[in-house]
């Protein structure tokens, strides 16, 4: 395999957009193709992430409408990707494998999601559609129902008090909703308290509303090639040097929630094939789509022991400035915000804008490796890129 | 890049079925399996073509699902596309560039679709949700609408009445009617007259209902992997000697509608790869979602020159027993079925049945070497394949 290096990488504000996700793709693109130094009609192919245009929008094929809009060559192919929440992340990975292997010499690679026009209840209902349609759907389960019961589950199997759990849960939130306040791209620039967290309405029992990741309109989107053509793009080549992707369907398949199969087949992957452990990563940015799933993939990722992970965020030691691996610098899905088919490619642009020593107040100092982990559906997807600068 | 070549295929009787996209995969890539007596924990990824799953049945995420299903290890990676009409032609051919590349050595690969739960208004707005949303959408155009002003286009350009390009339409279906008699897959296998067509319903003049492809439940999943995996499968392993895939976004990109330019920039990329010209090739499996389509693609895949591909299906030259290119020798779009999602890997499937001599009395007769082409959306995307046996 050859070696694989990102130039430009960008993404739009995230909150509420009166973009499409054509025109949203389209403006991070055209920025990550800017900064890459590169035009439209020497990109070689696209690979968008996408998981709900054709409910929110009604646009299914959406790739090919993006290249269009992009003014890439008509030779070059245009694929869309769906696999719940970690659709961007393997866009991203796909791309990234066909780089190394020597397909294509410069792509585009990201995604991008809308939510705009629907309202809680059908943004719920649409999200849910990614968990196991004939055995877990009819059982009523949403995605805050699968994380509550796996917060339940975390404070039976290790013995604390759920409403000390809350507690170390809320200070997930605060952690990210402080890196955030530094992230003017956040969808949540404000900080919060403890207390706020634990005050505010009840979603999923234990899960508080500011437990939550939002519903968020984005798109994110990165030039990926050689290392060769990426040193003619940038003095500034972040290299992606290991990957890793597991699939389980439904959450049948990962029924300890506390210890998630699939992620720990994923990263185990992306390891060996970075050469790196745990103690290696500067920053992480994960899949905090609830707080209690944070605690989770700190522990699996291998940063901290298993049942070991809750007090992390309460104790600063995931906050900008600690000495161990900074959790979510960008604020993470909680507070920077979630489009669920471009959070993949958002994790990867701040993990690269860290890398390269861009990110204003909230740079984590002498960052040199960092780890991208997104989690789809109940479980059934989990993806992970290490990147590294020189 | 490593010789690539197809072991076992399979597709479900395409038609109206009472199980989900999940399910109708299962069949297909279970019997796919075991034609090539390989076991599901051997299958290193998983390529897996849908597009309207989420609105029919409440199901995304679903490459995740079947993985699980299937059984594959959960260190396999599974990705689900979408891009049309062409969906699964590409994951098939994602599939055999990653094997071609080395990324992996054996494959699942293929699509599935279901249309059951819909009525037809409802399947016709969903499926034309592939045009474009901002621009083409809002002028109420479907594809049956597409394809009406592509007829008249031609008829215009050609200085053919349209009357006469009814009649020359209606010997396209009835000849692929005619292959799907002897298909036992086939969603009509049942023979139709010119009579009958012109004088069956009229849904987008100048097309009549009989010039119309239906909505099909169905799957198809095919076993790629290196030459040398495939000649442990089978003794008759089919290559992939030549690929091509082309963009193009909204109709507008496409404005001569009878020479697309998509299908012209990608089917150059499979010949060219191939080294093989358009007399070469014994077979053909292509886009006939409308009786027009066919006549345009005829000509644009080089069988015909551009204004004289009309009278092909009346003079039997595309019809089984004759000695040029035999044209949907399964039944096309047209009379085999068209699960949307699923299509291109039933191409796939019928050109390697052809190719190993297996299609019983619609065998044509020493084929060596099949052209797949499939079209997606208002030619936003083609995809084509080429299969040669040894």
């Amino acid at each position: 395999m050859r070696e694989v290096a990102i130039a430009g990488v960008s993404m739009t504000d995230f909150g509420v957009s009166e973009n499409t996700c054509v025109e949203m793709f389209c403006e991070a693109g055209i920025d990550a193709l800017n900064k890459s130094k590169i035009e439209p009609k020497n990109i070689e192919a696209l690979f968008v992430g996408n998981c709900l245009g054709d409910f929110e929008e009604g646009q299914s094929h959406i790739a090919s409408h993006i290249h269009a809009a992009l003014g890439l060559p008509m030779d070059s192919p245009a694929m869309r990707y769906e696999n719940a929440c970690a659709t961007a992340t393997i866009a991203v990975r796909q791309a990234a494998l066909m780089v190394g292997a020597g397909v294509y010499d410069v792509v585009l690679a990201g995604g991008t999601e809308r939510v705009a026009a629907m309202d809680t209840p059908l943004a719920t209902r649409t999200f849910a559609m990614a968990s196991n349609a004939g055995y877990s759907a009819p059982t009523g389960i949403t995605f805050p129902g699968v994380f509550a019961m796996a917060a339940h589950m975390y404070a039976d199997k290790y013995g604390i008090e759920i409403e000390e759990l809350q507690k170390y849960m809320a200070n997930v939130s605060v952690k990210n909703h402080y890196h955030a306040s530094m992230n003017p791209k956040a969808q949540f620039q404000k900080e919060i308290t403890v207390d706020k967290v634990l005050n505010s309405v009840m979603v999923a029992d234990p899960l508080h509303f500011l437990d939550c990741c939002p519903f968020s309109d984005g798109a994110s989107a990165v030039v990926i090639g050689t290392k060769q053509k990426v040193m003619e793009m940038t003095d500034k080549p972040v290299y992606i040097i290991g990957t890793g992707q597991a699939a389980g369907g439904p959450i049948i398949n990962n029924p300890d929630m506390t210890r998630i199969k699939t992620r720990e087949a994923s990263v185990a992957q992306a390891y060996k094939e970075a050469g790196v452990k745990p103690s290696d990563i500067d920053l992480c940015e994960l899949h905090d789509c609830f707080t209690i799933a944070e605690i989770l993939a700190i522990e699996c990722l291998g940063f901290y022991e298993f049942g070991k992970g809750y007090d992390a965020a309460q104790k600063g030691e995931t906050r900008l400035g600690s000495k161990k691996t900074v959790i979510n610098p960008s604020g993470g899905l909680k507070a920077k915000g979630h489009p669920i088919g471009a959070t993949g490619a958002a994790q990867v642009t701040e993990i690269v804008e860290q890398l390269r020593g861009e990110s204003g107040k909230r740079q984590v100092e002498g960052a040199k490796t960092g780890l991208v982990d997104t989690l789809g559906g109940e479980f059934g997807t989990v993806c992970n890129l290490i990147l590294r600068s020189e």
